[in-house]
């Protein structure tokens, strides 16, 4: 029986109208040529002359080519042999690098847990000369480096027509820049709408190197910063029924959904991500005012909350992640940091998703719904209260170590349990907690609960100290994760499969346009 | 000066009326599909039940399978994916291997002298599963070797199709097998007659892992075994055209010519390789009558002696092989061994062409070239006597240190210096000679001078011997080099880049047929 359930909870039951529907938005994809603004050439460690090219390259050289600025692209060259007739195959290893950094990385020995597969490099063996190559994947990159492996001792390999071809469902970021004074804000705001113009492909992806598909909770914070900024709203609407097509048997909504080659639920389930589909859809009415799909979703948005419930005890307490409850297991996010214990934050999330849930009520007139959301909100908030507030230190705790977190702050405070002058101050108390955040998904959260509390200037002072601090790094575009104190942490063992384009980091350009 | 003069020597004077008629006989390539007789899986070196496949294989593992017989062709499978949603490319390598020890050779250290690009290997990402995947270039493999780099810790790839697609100019070699009691006669003459369909493609290639082209001398006994076999006599024509439209400015036919992407010379000028096409052209007509093409290539033929005779002293003695003479220098082949003095051996293959330039002669009624021919073949004989023969020890020497091979022996018997009995005599006296021949190619030559010697039987005996030595160490199709004291052997540096069905060795099918 509980083999069942827990099958049920995986199996997808999918609503072929939603489906359908959600195809037929799939946006048109804009094709930019694209040449580059540098090229380098290395013998081993050594940068060489970089005078004439007719000689030809051969085993060991390493040539780089650097288009100025990281983006979502296709990649080809043409080539071509000088010497002797070409008496073997040419043999080339290319890698794609968002960053700098990457172009010296040493990959072979990644042994990390998340795919090799993400490496964005291949290997080609080129049996005739001439030839244009047309590279078939897409890839994310500033920077291409291309090592001979070997030509001949007979021939060597001149390359010509290097280009990329930039793809994005979005035109034109720079139109959409804000204009200041302050160069580091305009810098990290065209960082932020490059990041987020990557990340619109044929949904909304999280990352162009990587995981490039469609996850929920990234969706919620690139879809606030589309509409200050590009207005795709289409691709929200895509989105938006994609998640509400594939849900489990159950009618949970997973964490992420697969386009291709046909829509697929993943089955990863996380729940504060699952909840984060009713501020998603409640915020894309209020942006479009298409109340056929809020209309048409809604049931989907609530049915959430139904779900939710049933991983919160009789005092009205979410049980610790992971902790069997009886609805089973489940897990949240939260953040990257693996030593976070996520219970307050989760409890609070429910919370700020049962505001979510009466807002949406009010503007459908679910009359009745309205009062039980705001009901259960209040109980849950006592109850939030009686379990996690330490009135000794004055902080949010949590999970059996009573750890202190700037995320149970954090989200306590957007979920309206604390508010005003007490929740500014509450930040201050906890900004030097040792549970540091490490995403920049995170450090949105800590800027809007600043926002919350009425610091809009220390908002923007976190966003010129955390995200100027990968500016300051060389950023072009904003990371997966960002550290200040350790550049190289990975959550996956390894930086090389790092993701230095991430949407989820993209919301300077929402909040400084608040 | 004496720049302009090698440059000439370098340079292309295209007849293209010659290479016109050479493309018109491109010939239809046969497409056989066929499917692996045995499939292995490993993880590590530990092999693994071959059980049920459904459940996919994962990171680090190795599945291997076996066509049954060593051909050039092109690989096809569908791989798919199984259990939770594809959610990172898969990243396999695959090595295509002609034998099983190369299996299990690691050449990511390969460092030899010619083109790493020539191991057959393969890295591939795929995106997005299931996938049909037609690899776009040709191997020569009797294994398919495909090691799972990664997937993911939630989809495994399962491989179904399993396929290649065999490609030879020429059909059903099995039908054209010799009938005989001896086994190991018929299962070399079956890996002879494999070996030469394989190389059998547009063109009479060395090897269809490596080089893949079209030289010289390895067409002669391409040819030769063609015309008592497959009969694909368009086939020889086509590469006479290919040589003869695309000498250097001097009319010195290259050693080898490359056909795509479109036909040019290799600036590799082998002496002997030049002289051979007097041979090739007279033997072609002799198995054709085919007129029209002896008498359009006779005078590119003829003109190979005259630009032989630069080489010669005013004794009638070859100059030795690299050492300046009044045309330049020159290079031949003769063999692999690196240790061989060649001086003697080049003095035979003129000599031998002589013989070929007289018989052309008198097919075309040349009166007085037949006797320019004749005088100068004995002149040079009595010179080559002088020169080369140790009344002593009653053998052949070669160079300063006087060298004693078996190839200076084998050739002054083939260019009928020594006939009948003596040559016998010589043959025995020069077996053991610690210059050892090392190649199939200068073994034919040996069993070749065997048979001018009378000695049928040895020659057969010897076949048995050095060709049946490759079968007994698990040939399929015969090898570029083998040197039974060391199977490792390899001019190059490493046996990584040894090809395993090389035309030069299948002529055991031309002498089981004389």
């Amino acid at each position: 029986m509980a083999v069942d359930c827990m099958l049920d909870d995986m199996l997808m039951k999918a609503n072929p109208y939603f489906i359908e529907k959600a195809q037929s938005f799939i946006p048109k994809i804009h094709r930019i040529c694209e040449y580059p603004e540098t090229f380098l050439k290395y013998r081993g460690d050594a940068c060489r002359d970089t005078g004439d090219d007719a000689d030809g390259y051969g085993k060991g050289d390493v040539l780089i080519w650097d288009f100025g600025h990281n983006h979502a692209a296709y990649f080809e060259f043409v080539c071509h042999s000088v010497g002797s007739p070409m008496d073997a195959p040419a043999f080339l290893h290319l890698k794609f690098c968002e960053t700098e950094k990457e172009l010296w990385e040493d990959c072979t020995e990644y042994q990390g847990w998340i795919s090799k597969g993400w490496i964005q490099e291949e290997w080609l063996h080129i049996d005739e000369l001439p030839r244009r190559m047309k590279m078939e994947r897409r890839y994310a990159f500033r920077y291409v480096k291309i090592t001979v492996l070997d030509t001949s001792q007979k021939f060597r390999i001149v390359f010509d027509q290097v280009k990329r071809i930039r793809v994005s469902s979005v035109q034109n970021e720079e139109a959409v820049c804000i204009s200041t004074d302050d160069k580091l804000l305009r810098s990290i705001d065209e960082a932020a709408l490059r990041t987020l113009a990557n990340c619109m492909q044929t949904v909304f992806e999280d990352g162009p190197k990587r995981d490039r598909r469609l996850w929920l909770g990234d969706l919620r914070l690139q879809a606030l910063t589309n509409y200050k900024t590009f207005r795709h709203n289409d691709l929200v609407k895509r989105c938006l029924y994609l998640f509400a097509g594939m849900p489990n048997k159950k009618g949970m909504i997973p964490a992420c959904v697969f386009e291709r080659p046909v829509p697929l639920m993943d089955d990863t389930f996380l729940l504060d991500y699952s909840l984060f589909f009713l501020p998603v859809l409640t915020e894309y009415y209020e942006n479009t005012k298409d109340i056929e799909t809020l209309r048409e979703l809604a049931p989907s948005a609530l049915r959430q909350i139904e779900l939710a419930m049933e991983y919160v005890d009789e005092r009205g307490v979410v049980f610790a992640e992971g902790v069997q409850s009886p609805a089973g297991l489940y897990y949240c996010f939260i953040d990257w940091n693996e030593s976070l214990d996520k219970q307050c934050a989760m409890q609070a999330i429910i919370l700020y998703s049962l505001r979510y849930a009466g807002r949406l009520c009010r503007l459908l007139g679910y009359e009745e719904r309205i009062s039980y959301f705001d009901e259960l909100y209040d109980r849950m908030k006592t109850a939030a209260i009686a379990a996690f507030w330490d009135e000794t230190n004055q902080v949010f705790i949590s999970g059996p170590q009573r750890q202190i977190s700037a995320a149970s702050q954090v989200w306590m405070i957007l979920a309206g349990v604390v508010r005003g002058k007490e929740a500014a101050a509450l930040l201050e108390r906890t900004k030097e907690s040792p549970v540091t955040m490490v995403t920049p998904y995170m450090h949105h959260f800590y800027s809007m609960a600043l926002i919350e509390a009425g610091d809009m200037a220390g908002a923007i002072s976190h966003i010129k100290d955390y995200w100027g601090g990968m500016i300051r790094a060389g950023a072009d575009t904003f990371w997966e994760l960002y550290n200040p104190a350790d550049e190289n942490e990975s959550p996956y063992g390894s930086a090389c499969v790092n993701s230095y384009c991430h949407a989820w980091s993209c919301t300077p350009a929402y909040i400084l346009r608040i």
